[in-house]
């Protein structure tokens, strides 16, 4: 006897996931170990696999097979049927666009990333830009096509490949209500933090060191390191599949906070596919759940828990140890002034958490006017620059300060940035619950003590996979609709606070 | 107008090729940078990858496609007919084979390869023998299945996978020859070399400075960095395709040279396969010509060339550079003395220029004796002890240093061994014709210029990728068949010199 057609999909993706798994380590290979002449040779291997990837996913037999199982329905269990749409959701995404797109897209973007890398290292957009309009002309092919397939708008279906369910017109609400408190929160908030600077913080910092740190505090959060690597590449990023998973950083040795806070952000990402449902880890339902809910466990991690003071007081003697630092200037209260400084800043990786959803704005603007065509790439450093003026009253002074600084649309993710934002609100809105549920959190992070946390947010959101909506996922967790009102509250809350020293005592 | 059938097939083979990248990323990273706990998870990568790699190869499409391509081949190139050629035989070779065995095979090695690390581990041959039983056992089917396919006897059949056209009376006149000679030879050597005994040579030598010091050799010997690395693992060896080539060796900070001429071995490899010809990277006939043109590429490199007086003049002072040494034991003569030492060893990898033909004539004779039914796996041992001391005068004192000190069983590698004399022959041969067409070499290695040596590699061997037979390559490169001849008269001359200090004045 033949396995039933549901079986027969799960065989069919666990080959998926194993694709999956193999272009993940080709991607993360590219960026951190791939010498820097290869990348064209990895431009063929990945779109051979990606091409591939999309045959198998678009074979009819994959249709049939499908609309067999659905009518096959009745003895599946919850997580099954929820897979099953998972997978049409999936399959319904890939037939949408033809081959010649997408294996277009991987030889264009593996181009113009090394061309961004390129233009980046001499400071000149011109070099990147012809590279840059072979991406966006087939983002917005890719675009048209998938809206009539979705039955979206053309953005809308970019930005649903990676926030599944959610649309400009979310996204439109959550920044209106983000527009109406933060410039005026931000202007505050500098008014109160240059009532009191902190004591300035400088010195040497080797990447050996700040490595050991580090490894030292992702190991206390339990991120596992026989399954696991933590490295060093431009920008951080995660790559991988739950069973191995590869974070890295960026080390600069003038800053002794950075490349620590970058690997913990990369780090939450890390734990949230860690806590991935083991027994579905192969299936699409075993999935993450998109990357609005992925950027709410690295902006709750880094921004909202390492940039409290609980952490900074579990953090304080570390950086002693690490470092050999004593001072006025590595107190917890001067330390914790520093990671929640609010400045008007150029680059998006380093800017604090309030003015970041401002240069997030400026990009969701941005690719929305590219792939409308109401913006010529070659414009796009002139607009640039009147956007950051608007937005935050400064101009970069040359374009790696400006739009070479991201390698989002270089590798074709459009509709990608507002995730960032709504990853934030997801973070605040589920923060606020897990302060209910777990009430000693600060002492247990003074400590550095995480498993209360994990414990948590493995619970409420890491495994459920894909199994439901973000949505239902927030309602489930908060008992609320997913809203601005809670991380609205979060930052006035912690940036207005009237004292300097308070919690976790 | 659809492509020819001929230009359908490079189509295919481009994308097989793409997908060999890939596989040998996979296994780079799984011997130099995973973690240890996702073994498994690669396993699961590389398999679905493999089992692809073989549809396609076997696919009635591609079988069509061939006969078509055959049948309209009068307006072809040459190197276009080699390639058809070269097509069909890696399709003839994998359509031989049944998935059942494919697979049977895979299981077991994977078991055999587990249990052998156990064996070594508690010194127990017992425990590895059941599983070297059943990949015997599936060897041999293996083996009948291709012979019959190949018309080949079954043990040529598998040496025809790793050194295509050269069977076991190529291998038995060969290893006939160095017999008659090796034996008496390795006397005299040891006798003479226990005459003049060099000064000890020892210290610690930190594994980065002797990264720096491999690192500039390889520099000046045109290995591309911006195409390819240099890695650390358990085992030297060599990954990657033309464009991204990856060498690996071991640093063992009691050891000064081990490092090194792994390094310069991997190198070898490394050069044959960046000088294979480009206009046909991705097609089967712009690969090497099978493991013994491999093996002659790194032994010419690391024993002919590197364990050379003129190379150690060049050499000496890096070491003093790199290492801080000097003493009359850091002097040339010494230092070559030391490379070129002849001793009777246990150890295959360990084993010197001279003894290593020997260890390679036992494996071969047992592993025929084990295919074809003459000896039991449970015999093994002792014939293994009998062989070593009959060849070598010496006998093993546990099976670690016997008959489990090689992987190449357990992963089901037979026919592979001879690969590393065939390697050996022709490396000499070369190097005859070598010296006669730049005289100057010695001089010129001496100096660390290594242009003139690769240049002639890349002429006579490195560009023909797999166009010829491994035989015509020889006779039109060296002027003769392939034979023993110019070994043994390279080793008489190399080990039975009368005085110290000769070439390069």
């Amino acid at each position: 006897m033949s396995p039933s057609p549901y079986k027969q999909l799960e065989l069919e993706f666990k080959r998926l996931h194993a694709f999956r798994g193999a272009l993940s380590l080709l991607r993360w290979d590219a960026a951190v170990m791939m010498p820097r002449g290869s990348a064209e040779l990895r431009g063929e291997q990945r779109a051979a696999l990606e091409t591939e990837y999309h045959a198998f996913l678009t074979a009819p037999r994959i249709t049939r097979l499908l609309d067999r199982a659905q009518a096959n329905a009745q003895g599946l269990a919850d997580w099954q049927l929820a897979n099953l749409r998972e997978m049409r959701r999936h399959r319904d995404h890939a037939i949408a666009i033809p081959v010649s797109i997408i294996s277009g897209l991987v030889k264009a973007t593996s181009r113009a990333e090394a061309q961004w890398r390129e233009a980046r290292k001499h400071g000149k957009f011109e070099l990147f830009a012809p590279h840059l309009e072979e991406v966006v002309s087939l983002v917005r092919d890719k675009a048209a096509l998938l809206g009539q397939a979705l039955n979206l708008m053309p953005y809308d279906a970019l930005v649903d490949e990676f926030s599944p369910g959610l649309t400009s017109s979310d996204i439109d609400a959550m920044f209106k209500a983000l527009s109406r408190r933060l410039p005026a929160l931000i202007r505050e908030t500098i008014a109160l933090q240059d009532t009191r600077p902190p004591l300035p913080i400088s010195g040497k910092f080797a990447s050996a060191k700040q490595r050991a740190l580090a490894i030292e505090v992702m190991t206390a959060m339990g991120f596992p390191f026989d399954r696991g690597r933590l490295d060093e590449s431009d920008h951080p990023f995660t790559e991988g599949v739950p069973g191995d998973m590869r974070v890295t950083t960026r080390f600069e040795s003038s800053e002794p906070f950075s490349g620590l806070l970058g690997a913990l952000h990369e780090t939450g990402h890390a734990m949230y596919n860690l806590g991935l449902p083991p027994d579905w880890r192969d299936q699409p339902v075993g999935r993450d759940r998109g990357m609005g809910l992925e950027e709410s466990q690295s902006l709750l991690i880094e921004m909202i828990l390492c940039r409290s003071r609980p952490f900074v007081q579990y953090l304080r003697p570390l950086l002693e140890k690490h470092f050999a630092v004593s001072g006025p200037e590595w107190e917890t209260d001067n330390i914790y002034a520093h990671l929640t400084r609010v400045r008007r800043s150029l680059i998006r990786v380093d800017a604090d958490e309030l003015t970041y959803p401002l240069h997030i704005m400026l990009r969701y603007e941005l690719e929305k006017e590219l792939l409308s065509g109401q913006l010529a790439v070659r414009d796009l450093p002139a607009a640039w620059s009147a956007g950051m003026e608007q937005r935050l009253g400064i101009k970069p002074a040359n374009d790696v300060q400006g739009v070479l600084q991201d390698i989002h649309w270089a590798v074709g993710s459009f509709g990608y940035f507002p995730s960032y934002v709504l990853g934030a609100v997801i973070a605040a809105q589920l923060y606020e619950s897990l302060r209910r549920d777990v009430p000693q959190l600060d002492a247990e992070l003074a400590r550095g003590e995480f498993t209360n946390l994990f414990t948590w947010l493995r619970t409420r959101v890491h495994s459920l996979g894909a199994k439901v909506t973000t949505q239902d996922l927030m309602k489930a967790a908060t008992g609320k609709p997913l809203s601005a009102v809670a991380y609205v509250r979060y930052v006035e809350n912690k940036y207005l606070e009237s004292t300097a020293s308070s919690a976790a005592a």
